[in-house]
């Protein structure tokens, strides 16, 4: 739904005072028709609608009981307990994704990127149960689409079947997962994922956490594959751990790379792991975004889908300080976000979509080191959110 | 002002229901009185109080208007750029450290060690501040004071002299900095503050910035001196970077001497810089407490008082995730908080002060990860904030 809207007095970005006009849901530099709808911004900052870039809608716990965390400590330990548990509890993807999808747009999030699980056991039931929560809330927030392999692709014969029905049935991007440590072949697993992406015209998005020069090896072949398909602003590698590793001369010739190749990285800022430079990344032209990850799941406990928070432990794991920095991390769940995931009508200029959230703090870089709440959300010129409050049921 | 109060309907620690009993601002097994007042827990999670082990009251900007940051990247250029600030504004550190201990009660702290600084520019006057201001909120929250020589004890001559005139006007604790790094002779540094200590009969807290085999050199020194002092249960080492190093050879026996000496360590649970490892620490017998350091101060703008967040971004440095390690990220906050400042009528047994917080969440973890808000805080059987907002003005 499209609707008009004039967003009085708010500082855009913490700029000066301004009216946004909002005509049929898109920015407008047109004068507001008389009787058109007002929101008052009361001077708060306007930014564009957060972009949560990386998430898993289909399995949060959000709404159930607490989950008692037993987990051991491998990946392959999580990966296996979250199969158990999906089926014992049992998780709803529909239920569990409309959930935390108005948890994210409570925050200000209007567009979400869900990798969702496909897999021989649940086959592509996460996949219709989050489209059907697309459905439901097609007025309040964009969602995409990852078909996301979680449990390995050629380690279980028959995954990448469903991965292609998952796109046929209205998944958007292939999604991938350490084609080295998980799938325990990267050639095989990246031809496929590349292979699928090719024949249906589709972007890549891949879980990259095989740290050091494995990482580095995987990125390798991710690169190559994108450049050799001209999919340059069409892969994301998320998490993308080895970036930290300490070794300049590993990692410098892969940030160049990633950079004239157009693959963008998608970090948490993980406090407990080596994380990709996003200051660096940034000055050598790699666009970087943002994500939860998974929130209050099997994986863990914590997360709470507000990506200005995110933006802070980006920040914090990054040593950002300076209100030129934060403006980076701010970039990072903005404008780093949208053109991560090739979002073409995204921010303030005439014809971008009327997706804001105001935010009552006096400077961007509060905005993101104290994360003010009680935000005002706006999608397409329709306010879905007021004071912190979802206005829609 | 010692009062008395019963807690209906609290889970202690996440546990069964249970009524608690406060007489003259003191846990007490006795049955209550008739007609005693009565808060109703509404079945919330009981802690006791928080414990903000590490702060700086004197230095935060909170209530100010937005300070730009513009600092350079290195310890001494925050520590200038400090000083330069606090007179250009002013900083009045009477005023900051009732608006931050304020926030902190707000959030449940009951227990407050602050650094604070000492210079021969400022002399003592942020002493003379907090000390008003603790006067002021002697109802709300304790408040312990560390005479900090922020900008270098030997190479700032004058500064040992007004650092005894601080411990003779009411700071309890003798404060250090970087013996190698930033006071340049660590001999002569630590024989100085740890003379100090003697001499007064006080404990020590030290900021152990310096990293890898510096800091281990300098952790040593430390170990060394609370050992022929007998001080053990007296020593702080706060930040202790150096115990992140990689290491084992190093840091195996720096662990095992701390908790032979009886020494702490405190830690903000920083994303950015090599940590201590908490789970190991704790496993072998150190006492861990944690800390805000500054709140949005002229070093950066993040941070919000909030013990319980404190707990969850030392969990997320700590890669806790199960239940069972997220019950150490909250002793971190609570129980290792009072053994390392010392507090001896901590707890929940008959004759701990009345100090609780009552927090909306199912689980003791579910409170670390999620940090519900709302919440209500007794200080020795006094509301003292009640769902979120300050009782006293």
């Amino acid at each position: 739904m499209a609707a008009d809207l004039l967003v009085r007095s708010v500082r855009p970005l913490g700029g000066d005072l301004a009216d946004l006009h909002i005509r049929h849901g898109r920015i407008t530099a047109e004068p507001p028709p008389p009787g058109i709808p007002v929101l008052d911004g009361g001077g708060r900052i306007a930014l564009p609608g957060l972009v949560e870039a990386h998430t898993h809608l289909d399995k949060s716990l959000l709404g159930l009981p607490w989950h008692r965390n037993a987990v051991g400590p491998r990946l392959l330990d999580k990966i296996e307990n979250e199969r158990r548990v999906r089926q014992a509890l049992p998780i709803d993807p529909r239920r569990q994704s409309e959930l935390q999808a108005r948890l994210s747009v409570g925050h200000g999030s209007t567009f979400i990127r869900s990798h969702v699980d496909v897999d021989t056991e649940c086959g592509t039931a996460g996949i219709e149960g989050v489209m059907a929560t697309r459905e439901a809330l097609a007025d309040l927030v964009d969602i995409d689409l990852v078909a996301f392999p979680q449990s390995g692709l050629l380690v279980r014969p028959g995954t990448l079947a469903l991965l292609e029905q998952a796109l046929r049935l209205g998944a958007e991007t292939v999604g991938g997962l350490d084609p080295c440590a998980i799938d325990r072949d990267p050639k095989g697993h990246l031809d496929a994922v590349f292979g699928l992406a090719e024949r249906f015209g589709r972007g890549v998005d891949i879980h990259l956490h095989e740290p050091g020069e494995m990482g580095a090896f995987s990125m390798e072949l991710i690169i190559e594959r994108t450049r050799a398909l001209g999919m340059a602003g069409r892969v994301v590698v998320s998490h993308a751990f080895c970036l930290g590793m300490p070794d300049a001369a590993v990692v410098d010739p892969l940030v160049a790379a990633l950079a004239e190749a157009g693959i963008a990285v998608m970090t948490t800022g993980p406090a407990s792991r080596p994380a990709p430079p996003v200051k660096r990344l940034m000055e050598a032209g790699v666009v970087v975004c943002a994500g939860s990850d998974g929130i209050r799941d099997t994986w863990g406990p914590y997360g709470n889908a507000d990506m200005l928070e995110r933006a802070m432990l980006v920040g914090l794991r990054n040593n950002l300080r300076r209100d030129d920095e934060l403006a980076l991390a701010l970039d990072v769940v903005t404008t780093g976000g949208a053109r991560a995931l090739g979002i073409r009508d995204y921010g303030r200029a005439p014809g971008c979509a009327g997706d804001l959230v105001l935010v009552a703090a006096e400077t961007a870089a509060e905005a993101v080191a104290q994360r003010p709440g009680g935000r005002t959300v706006v999608k397409r010129g329709r306010v879905v959110a007021r004071d912190g409050a979802l206005t829609v049921t």
